[in-house]
């Protein structure tokens, strides 16, 4: 089969308007968001059904041709997009938008991949619900690639990562065979739990189509707050008995750097620090409830009298109304937009033990001074989740060396093993971390990470070269088949 | 090698008191908890290490001998039971019974597989916090048995069953090796999520060695309610209305048949119905906060008032007193024990989508009193997460025929699978549902199971036959070395 007689097949597969050959109709479905990642392609190719992507599967399968799916491409390490020697398909889901189903009594809803994360968010509210999944990508993001990153989010520390908002889901096999698993239910303890194989996994062992997620009764309601306080050690202790205080109704806790609160007020229009003296961290807190405001911002009250009586903060703004609420939150959800504009950075994503971040901070600065002098400290982040968007900035007019950023990586992800943490908490792996995973994993997670790949994917067309080395890969391919022929 | 042989390497490794060969001291290890499943074995191993674990496995290994992984033996569906031709060793974890760290600031506990599911508990109180599994078993079972049945119990409305209580695992591999998983993180993105695949997996993929748990913030307020409904249509309504009410507060929704609680309070001491007047149906609700008991009790009053103006619910009585609340759950724990004496039944743990078991329920009844005239229902548990246990009795006197059993089971599971609900929903497969499972899973999903048992296990020496059946496990073991064969 010829190219040629591919893109025919596709065509009659997805229709005249379903397949993308123009280089420049290619070009957004080619490039990240953060414009960080670029490949190239042959063809987008976007269906409109489960049955269109298991026959353009198959179609693929037979040529040879590798694909990687696409959602709304807000990802950041290069999972998304195409290698650069052209040898993928781009099959973008964005199509495939339907909520098929709510029911409001099970609390479920039936949604496509494609569907934006805040069209579901409205159609909960619409069912006086939630879907709790919120991240700054809200409007653009689409449900199957917030699975298959297993996206985070500023709400993990009350309802967990998209991994807990999942209940079933309907994937597309290499093979282009239709796993139906559907199901709405919250117990299901007949056979292996396939479903949290593909969740996470950035499309490299199937093509999530479809996915029955979980919704959350709204909260009646809300109180934020925005703390200062001395130290991440402190900001610990007020985490801790923030979560005495109100177990689940904890819903958001962040931890600032003062730099983070000072560039964003200098970039970002109408965004203003609440907090009047300044302090080289701030916590920005969310208590939500089943009861009326007044009751919610008296406990909050109560707990930040006894916090400030403590040490643990030295001021604290309580959001006065709504629009102060999302002042704050858009504060908080612009410093990555801020950032940007400061100059060379480290970015990091990264978790540790929720004990253990105070003593992550202190170790870490003075390792990256000694390397780099005059760098500065830029990092915020979900404590109550243990993870921090650690992204150090050069210094002011300074220029980064050529080797700064692989020895600033190496220096932290070092000592994030130490700790016990991971090198990626919500972004997902993709390109960006993959030959770093290999120097923190151990043979053993490699080689079942390796040999799971194989099993479901064993042409290697589904996303190849993401999140696995392809030398890995080789590897374990070359260990299963020695292993076979001995008779094993 | 020999068995003798094996038996001298595994006394090597374990110690003479680590192995027991003598019949009458195995007849505990070969017999479960219900009496209802008994097997053979040469030996019963009891390692005190993952170090020795990972020895024995390699030795069995070599052997050819095969194992089935044990903990506290309460499990239902005869997993943790050895086949009756003496082909396997029994791997007790009983001796691995350390809580090896608790980090309560990170609320996690990391806890040695044979650690009895009470002694986890009675630690993480000693911590100020709760590890929220329970279920009737809680003093005998085990933590690694809970996690290899991802078990579910009375709180899963709102901690989750046992998957979402463990962050991180230690498992020794078909090979012998150790993959060391023990992390204790709230969020971990960097490469698929391996846990996931052994919860659940009845010991058939790895032997859970250790485990990362979760610890929560201890409520300071219990409600206990015990209510008096007409049909389940009313308790569902009730159900939404209490979800509205307190979101994550509402710690249980136990939906109770009458006959389940007239035949407790006959058989067991100390049990009474504290509703006066007979009603068909029963909720048990728990509501559970961080503020004080006036204030949750209020809450709860509030919401049952307008329960019972919306006619949901038709009698209402709140336990006064910790007292009270016990008896309320002893009556709710002791139906199982109950239903024991009450002659043949034909038991059940299924679940649909919330929303849809009162028409389950209505489906079901006349389906089954066509079947076997005089059949009573006989029906109780977790309505908040669609699980019922649903054990119809037979009639009082009858006796049942010899192909009643599986007449109803299919007509049972039949109408759940039209419901999209599962056979099992918190007990497991096991060799129970072993056959029944084949006739409810979709080719691709068999496939797949088979498909990750063969690349866990090639050998098929982690509890053999139990889950998958060996039909299936020879026919897709085929299929692959043939695709092999063609170089696919």
């Amino acid at each position: 089969m010829t190219i040629e007689r591919l893109m025919i097949s596709l065509r009659g597969i997805v229709g005249a308007d379903g397949i993308v050959v123009d280089d420049a109709e290619m070009q957004p479905y080619l490039v990240s968001w953060r414009d960080n990642w670029r490949g190239k392609s042959p063809a987008v190719v976007r269906p409109r059904s489960t049955a269109e992507v298991s026959e353009v599967v198959r179609a693929c399968g037979k040529f040879g041709m590798k694909i990687v799916p696409q959602g709304g491409r807000t990802g950041v390490t290069g999972a998304s997009q195409p290698h650069d020697d052209s040898s993928e398909i781009v099959l973008s889901l964005e199509r495939m938008n339907k909520v098929r189903s709510v029911d409001v009594d099970n609390d479920t809803m039936t949604v496509e991949a494609g569907c934006v994360l805040q069209t579901i968010r409205a159609r909960a509210a619409e069912a006086d619900r939630i879907f709790p999944l919120l991240l700054g990508a809200v409007g653009s993001c689409m449900i199957g690639g917030n699975i298959s990153t297993n996206a985070g989010g500023v709400n993990v520390i009350r309802y967990g990562s998209t991994r807990s908002l999942v209940a079933g889901l309907e994937v597309v096999l290499a093979d282009g065979r239709v796993w139906d698993g559907l199901r709405g239910l919250r117990k299901d303890n007949a056979g292996y739990d396939l479903k949290h194989l593909f969740i996470g996994a950035e499309g490299t062992l199937g093509i999530i189509t479809a996915a029955v997620v979980r919704l959350f009764p709204k909260p009646r309601s809300e109180i934020t707050a925005f703390l200062a306080t001395s130290s991440p050690r402190d900001a610990l202790r007020l985490l801790v008995r923030a979560k005495e205080a109100f177990a689940e109704q904890l819903t958001a806790f962040e931890l600032i750097q003062r730099l983070c609160i000072d560039v964003t007020c200098k970039r970002i229009p109408g965004v203003s620090n609440p907090v009047a003296g300044p302090s080289p961290w701030y916590v920005l807190m969310e208590v939500s409830g089943q009861s009326s405001d007044e009751i919610t911002r008296g406990l909050v009250e109560e707990a930040l009298q006894a916090a400030i009586d403590a040490g643990e903060i030295v001021d604290a703004t309580i959001a006065s109304s709504m629009q102060q609420s999302q002042m704050l939150w858009k504060m908080r959800e612009s410093i990555a937009e801020a950032h940007k504009h400061e100059g060379t950075s480290f970015k990091h994503d990264i978790s540790v033990p929720t004990s253990r971040v105070p003593d992550f901070l202190d170790q870490i600065e003075p390792k990256l001074v000694a390397l780099i002098p005059g760098i500065r400290m830029f990092t915020f982040g979900h404590l109550g989740d243990g993870n921090l968007h650690f992204n150090p900035l050069i210094a002011e007019g300074a220029t980064a060396r050529p080797n700064d950023l692989q020895a600033v990586n190496t220096l932290v992800h070092d000592l994030v093993a130490a700790f016990g943490g991971s090198i990626s908490a919500e972004h997902g792996i993709g390109l960006l971390r993959r030959d770093e995973l290999v120097r923190y994993k151990s043979d053993v997670e490699l080689q079942m990470m390796a040999g799971l790949k194989l099993l479901f994917d064993p042409q290697n067309i589904l996303n190849p070269g993401k999140v696995i080395a392809p030398e890995l890969l080789a590897r374990e391919a070359a260990v299963i088949t020695r292993s076979r022929a001995e008779g094993n």
